[in-house]
């Protein structure tokens, strides 16, 4: 089934807001067998998003659409809508108690504004936002159908799943089976990777693909097959991913759109060890992505981020004299962080880095990007250090996850 | 200046990647006086890359385009624009030294893939990247103008600043003055803003207009004025700057598009003063935020994540007794860990949380979303619990937000 999707809202268009919307959609309706056409990004503005409307139903017979439903002035989607779909502004009762409600859970007072949300045109049907005051809206014609949903990431997410994904999987229904498969491979850049699986490539079975999903330091493979004979499917599947495997071997370090974070606390969890963290220059982004994850705290104990010397000092028991002489972006620091987290924290494993992420502090020989790493597991510790490209936040989130890949080859 | 934005790629259609390229062009181009007409994301597909250029010639004269240009098989951008614009595909011997160049510098063979990237249609002028290996592509045909760049955003971020900015600017130029001015605000809602503001919006002269641009807890005000008349457009930015200070008083936290970080940074040091955090639920994503402001080590020293209450009780010298008494969850706790971390790290100010940022781990009088918060600066320190709705990522991120609020009220 092909959808299309319409973001509204100046914010986006000034790019004082990212776009969410529109991956997380695709992401939940991808493995259901919904391809996206494509994304419109339109601005609060009733010509506009007429277009943007005509040109999806021209390839398209569904539109998702996010935003342009805020309580401001400048929403103008509701009426656009009912001039689209015909009808008249309405009172939904309904929407309006709904609106009262959440205000009053809030602890805010109702004003026009809010009140405004509860008009709807009466050529919709309405499905209620449990999550929040601006309601839904579903409209069809001639077998064309648009949802309107709100904008708000929160909101659009939990009411896809709970109203608008089942809506839509009920209304319309083809019969195919669609599988994926994804793995997570490193260690190899994507050309070379292409070049490993050239025959591979050339000997799929009609109706599978394979996609190169790069992503800072890690790609994701991904298999999809669709057929009305789910057993074949299933069992191509099953032999394609051997045959991968066989290729790649180690590069492969997870099977399943699994996050490195994820990967890193299932080896964890699954020997018992315990993990912390001695953070430098990625500031706490190691920690907060392992905490990222429901149930981290199994295995995850703490963090001390050592941003000024003193600190590593003090908290993490780094010689004073190894600073001096080495610098601190050093082996022998980086070291001693790893032992003193493991020491301070009573962990098994620890994580450790000291770099430099710019734009200053940069020198001749240990120029911006200059990133120090240990990893410790039990008595064995490695070190690496690695030269990263970009800018700081660049340089953070690619140290972020060297240091965790650093790490899982411990384990 | 309308232009348009088409960025390229299945990664994007699938929600595999967030496209986070349009909304940095835009928030570099709006200032400039440049607004995206719309975005449009299309598949790694002719016919849909085609579609897509048409209509957004049909509507703007200038396309900006992103992405499409790795070197595996799916992607097709090249021949589509070649077969666009006309001529025939040829080898570019500089840009094929640039990927040597740049090969070479990675420690990477060349290989058929890679050499394939010197491949560019006969009627575009090539922008040798400097940051990367695929080369920027500028199509001009009846005084219409599409450059294609590379979807990579520190490729892209680099190219355009260094190369593509200025060239438009030197092709376009309309002599209009844009003039922004943009207010933080905090501790009220939308619609109850919206409504105090409703009588300076009535009044705004022609030519400016004022954007509401929320964002999980924070709202920016942004006013826009464009005219001829620079000294005119300066001086009635002045006279609404002051009275929209009149009209919000202490709910404006700054003037200019600031991060709550950097505003939270401004004041550490203009006071002179030191910041630690503690940090339990939102494991570590405060220090993060904090380090992710390039010279924050005038002012940050470290962080203790203590997700363990074992590592509370050891490095923040949270009494244990408390943690029994009246949970791990509370008052007494989260000021322990402020001025715990206050007296570890050897800082003037501290900020400390202890939630539950879920799935798990709720009960009926602490359910998931309950998150004490301390800030402490000097001898002054204050307290607040949250209720913070939403999923895991939400309360951490909001939590985030809310603690660095509290500190702020206290500077």
């Amino acid at each position: 089934m092909k959808y299309s999707i319409i973001a509204i809202g100046d914010e986006l268009l000034i790019g004082q807001v990212t776009d969410t919307n529109s991956g997380w959609i695709a992401r939940h309706m991808t493995p259901r067998g919904w391809d996206v056409n494509t994304v419109q990004v339109v601005p609060d503005d009733a010509e506009q998003i007429t277009r943007a409307i005509d040109r999806a139903f021209a390839q398209t017979d569904i539109v998702l659409m996010t935003g342009g439903l805020g309580p401001t002035k400048d929403d103008i989607t509701k009426p656009t809508l009912c001039r689209y779909f015909g009808g008249e502004m309405v009172l939904d009762e309904e929407v309006e108690r709904n609106v009262r409600q959440v205000m009053e859970r809030r602890h805010l007072t109702l004003n026009e504004y809010t009140r405004l949300q509860a008009m709807v045109p009466s050529s919709c049907r309405v499905i209620q936002n449990e999550m929040g005051t601006a309601p839904l809206m579903w409209f069809e014609r001639d077998g064309k159908v648009l949802v309107s949903m709100p904008g708000v990431p929160f909101e659009l997410q939990g009411m896809m799943e709970r109203a608008v994904i089942p809506q839509l999987m009920a209304r319309f229904n083809d019969g195919e089976d669609i599988e994926f498969r994804t793995f997570v491979v490193t260690g190899i850049i994507e050309s070379a990777l292409a070049m490993q699986l050239d025959g591979f490539e050339r000997n799929l079975p009609h109706g599978i693909h394979l996609a190169y999903l790069p992503e800072g330091g890690i790609i994701r493979l991904r298999l999809t097959g669709s057929s009305t004979d789910a057993r074949q499917i299933n069992d191509d599947m099953e032999r394609l991913s051997r045959q991968l495997h066989d290729i790649l071997g180690g590069h492969i370090i997870a099977d399943g759109d699994k996050k490195l974070p994820e990967i890193l606390g299932e080896r964890l969890r699954e020997r018992g060890l315990t993990l912390a963290t001695a953070e430098s220059c990625t500031g706490g982004n190691i920690a907060h992505q392992i905490t990222g994850i429901a149930g981290s705290s199994d295995y995850f104990k703490g963090a001390v981020v050592s941003y000024a010397n003193e600190v590593k000092i003090s908290l993490l028991g780094v010689s004073e004299q190894d600073i001096i002489d080495h610098g601190v972006v050093s082996e022998p620091v980086v070291r001693q962080m790893a032992e003193g987290a493991c020491r301070a924290i009573g962990t098994d494993c620890a994580i450790a880095t000291s770099g430099i992420a710019g734009p200053g502090g940069g020198t001749p020989s240990k120029p911006v990007g200059t990133v120090w790493m240990a990893a410790k597991c039990g008595d064995r510790i490695i070190t690496q250090v690695k030269q990263l490209p970009g800018d700081r936040d660049r340089v953070i989130t690619r140290a972020t996850l060297e240091a965790q890949l650093l790490l899982l080859s411990l384990l």
